[in-house]
Formats: structure tokens, sequence, C-alpha cells
């Protein structure tokens, strides 16, 4: 079980790297900080298996024992991600764009992109009130509730949405979520005519959001900025009103800075 | 390297998992879409073993190719640094009180603590301004030179900021770093005696920031919560006067709301 080949699983992936992102992954809300057995639980690993995958995360660094045989991450996995900002010029050009988005609106301003069928933030300036919809870069939300997700599948191959529609397809997270395909179709039409997408409620009671797509120097849509608020102190008139005026100027405006 | 605990050797480690994150760490601002070619120069590895971790990784969803045989990371390499932020309260909790320290400094707000020898960023609120000092959460600084680290040095055991003396050492990053050990060791017991570290210039030209620490229910400083801002803008006077204040009362409401 030393080296690479004979960790392989699979002929041309390696197993033990597999295995090295699902301990690290175990690791979350439930699991702050859980002892060996209860990591090697969760990801169905042998106690011999987690434990050495645990002392190899450690050696990196990743993950640090709190005594009592319990373990925590590290704020060094913060740095994976960087990597993707750093290697990604949107995050870094979309900032001031977002900080400006904030100032003109007052809402919380998000940037986002397709991650498989879910939607992935990539950055986030919170607005300056206390109620603030809470989410941090790397959280994950369904495409098809969001506005976000609204705006980056309306740019998608027709495949991709077809296939989106039967697995994991549009499952209901409100009484107000979109779940008839047809309708969702129509809806995604009508962003792809308007150019922004205002979703109310699809995804948590309480929560408004509008969406405009970002574009590459290729035209590709590669991400979504948008602006988002609570139902008890907005209505989606005056979102439309006065939100998406702003948010598509500054949307195209971070477009061009990408050469879009 | 450092086995923190006594009974990791090498024979206890998963050579692969290790490779498996020099592959992904590869992937920086230098090398965006990198080729295969590329990631085996920067990681010292063969091609034939980095094809089947660039395969590997692309099946867990990190990596994927963009076309002649070059490749580039995914959105989902955040997920890994969320899970840090769910599974630790204070990413959570410092949040609100980030964004009244912008409030209330009009000035760009960071939390950061200690890995290793660095200071990485846990999360940032940047001021509504065009002028923003970037950092974005899991950038990583030297401590020395930054008040967050001086913050979190002084904290810290003294064996722990002997030995940093040692190496890494006091590089200097401007003219003005301190880099006289007696200076710096008294620069930590003024830290102390105030509760608060204030550093212009040390870091970088234009660059002055200053922080306080934050403490868990059990009294040990977890993070440095900090307020930076540009020399061209404030001075160490009026940040003296006017910034500490409400630096030193946000970190001391948010100890309390981790317990501390």
């Amino acid at each position: 079980m030393d080296d690479v080949d004979a960790d392989a699983g699979p002929k041309d992936r390696i197993q033990s790297i597999e295995r090295g992102f699902a301990v690290l992954l175990a690791f979350d809300s439930d699991r702050r900080n859980p002892s060996l057995i209860e990591v090697a639980k969760a990801t169905g690993l042998s106690r011999p298996a987690v434990r050495r995958i645990l002392l190899t995360l450690q050696h990196l660094g990743y993950v640090e024992p709190t005594g009592g045989s319990h373990w925590r991450l590290t704020p060094r996995v913060l740095t994976i991600g960087q990597h993707y900002a750093t290697s990604n010029a949107i995050v870094s050009v979309s900032e001031p764009h977002m900080g400006r988005l904030v100032e003109e609106t007052h809402e919380t301003a998000s940037l986002s992109a397709l991650d498989g069928d879910e939607v992935v933030y990539l950055a986030r300036v919170p607005a300056k009130r206390v109620l603030n919809v809470t989410a941090t870069a790397g959280t994950r939300v369904p495409a098809h509730a969001t506005s976000m997700g609204r705006v980056l599948l309306a740019a998608a191959p027709g495949e991709f949405v077809e296939r989106y529609l039967q697995h994991p397809g549009l499952q209901p997270l409100t009484p107000h979520t979109i779940t008839d395909p047809d309708q969702f179709r129509d809806a995604l039409e009508r962003v792809r005519r308007q150019g922004w997408s205002l979703v109310s409620e699809e995804r948590e009671r309480g929560l408004i959001s509008v969406s405009a797509p970002i574009r590459d120097h290729t035209g590709h849509v590669v991400a979504a900025l948008s602006s988002s608020s609570s139902t008890g102190r907005t209505s989606p008139g005056h979102i439309e009103r006065y939100i998406v005026p702003v948010l598509t100027r500054i949307a195209k405006e971070l477009s061009t800075d990408l050469g879009g």
C-alpha cells in the first residue's frame, strides 16, 4: 500500500489520492473535530487506512490533532482554494466591481460559477447590514433554484440543461421552486432574452436575488454576478426598477475588464 | 520536515497523497493553465505519474483539461477551503463583526491566523473604496512584518518566537522591516502590554495596518482582527486615535461571541 502503483485502483487513477480527499472532506459542520473512528465511519475506510491518511495530511499541514485522538482542519486548507483565486483572473478582476455593486445597491454581491450541476460561490462582498445572506466562497447551491444558476444554465448547451432536468432534476426546495420542465425552459428563455434572472424564494423562504452573466474575451459566460436580499426589505418590482440597471451595467463593465 | 506526532514516520505516510497535493498546488499565478510537462517540471515528478494524478484529480472534479493538453483548476477546489470555514466557528461568527469594523472605520477588515511560520487570511471584508488592499482568504504572508503576525507571535510561546527568529528569521521586505531580534522582541512586548499592534510599511511600501487579538473560550489567542489602509490616506497617529478604540472594542466583542 505504499507507493503510487501499489495503491492503484481503477486503471488510470490513484485510489489513495481519492481516499485522501475523502478524509479531508469528512471534516465539516457535523464533524468539526472528529476522532479517527468517526472519520473511518464517515468515509467507509478502515481505521488503519484513516490513520495513515490523517498522518499524511498532518505532515502536509492540513490537519492537526486536538488531543484525545480528535482531529481538526488547519487554515492551510484555505491555501488550496487561494490557488484557484490566483490562477483565475476573474476573482481578482471582479473585486472592485463587486464593491461598487454593494455600494450602489446596499445589498450583498456574489460571484459564482457552475461546477457540475451545482453553483459555487467564487467570491462575495457582504452588504453592511447585520442581517446578511451568508455564504462564503466555496459554498455550493443547486443551480435550478437560484438566479445565478439560471443565468449559468441559460448560457449552457441545450443538452446540458436537458441532462440537468433528468438528473438532478428540479428538486423543490420551497413551495415556490419551479419544478415543471417546460416552465423551467421558458424561464431560461426569458433569461436569455432579457439578459438577467430574478428568482424569489425558490431556494429559501425570504431570499430574493437577481443575476447577470459575466463573459470572457471569447463571449462565453464564465460566471454570474448577483445581488441578493431578503423579501422583507425589497420586492421584485423594486429590484427590477432599481437593482437590475445597476447590476447589468456593472456586469458589462466587469466583462469588458475580462476582455469580454 | 517536522513530524508533530512522534510516531508519524515516513513509513506511516502515503506518498501518492503527498504527490496529489503537490500537483494540485502546482497551479498558481505563474502556471494558470499548465501542460502535463510543465506540471512534471514544477513538481519534479515523472510525466506518467503526473498524468495519472491529473486523471485522478479530474475524476474528483478539481482539475479539467482546457484543450491542447493543458489543464486548469475548477472552482470545486474552493469547496475544500469551505470545509474549513464551516468546521471552524470563528469564520462565521466573525462576519458581522468584520462588517461593523468596515462600517465604522471605512477601511478593509481582515481576520487571520498563524499557520506554521506564516499568517493566513481566514476572511476579509473590503472597504468600499476603489483602492483596496487585495488579499483573499488563504493568502499567506510572513508573520514578522505584519500587524496580524505581531499580534499572533506576541501570544505564541517564547520558544516559538525564538525559533522564528532563527528560521525563517526577520527577512527585510522593505527598508522599514524590523530585522533586529532585540528590537523585535521589544515590539512584541509592547503588543502584549497595549493589546494591539500597529505596523507601517514593514511588509510593503504604502501599506499600514493595525491588529488586535481574538480569544476563544479558553482565553487562547486564536486569530487576529485587523484594519488595513494606505499610508496615502491615513497616519499612525490617526489610526491610534480613531481606529484602535473601534478595533479593540470589536475584537473584544468577537472574542465574547466565541465564548472568550
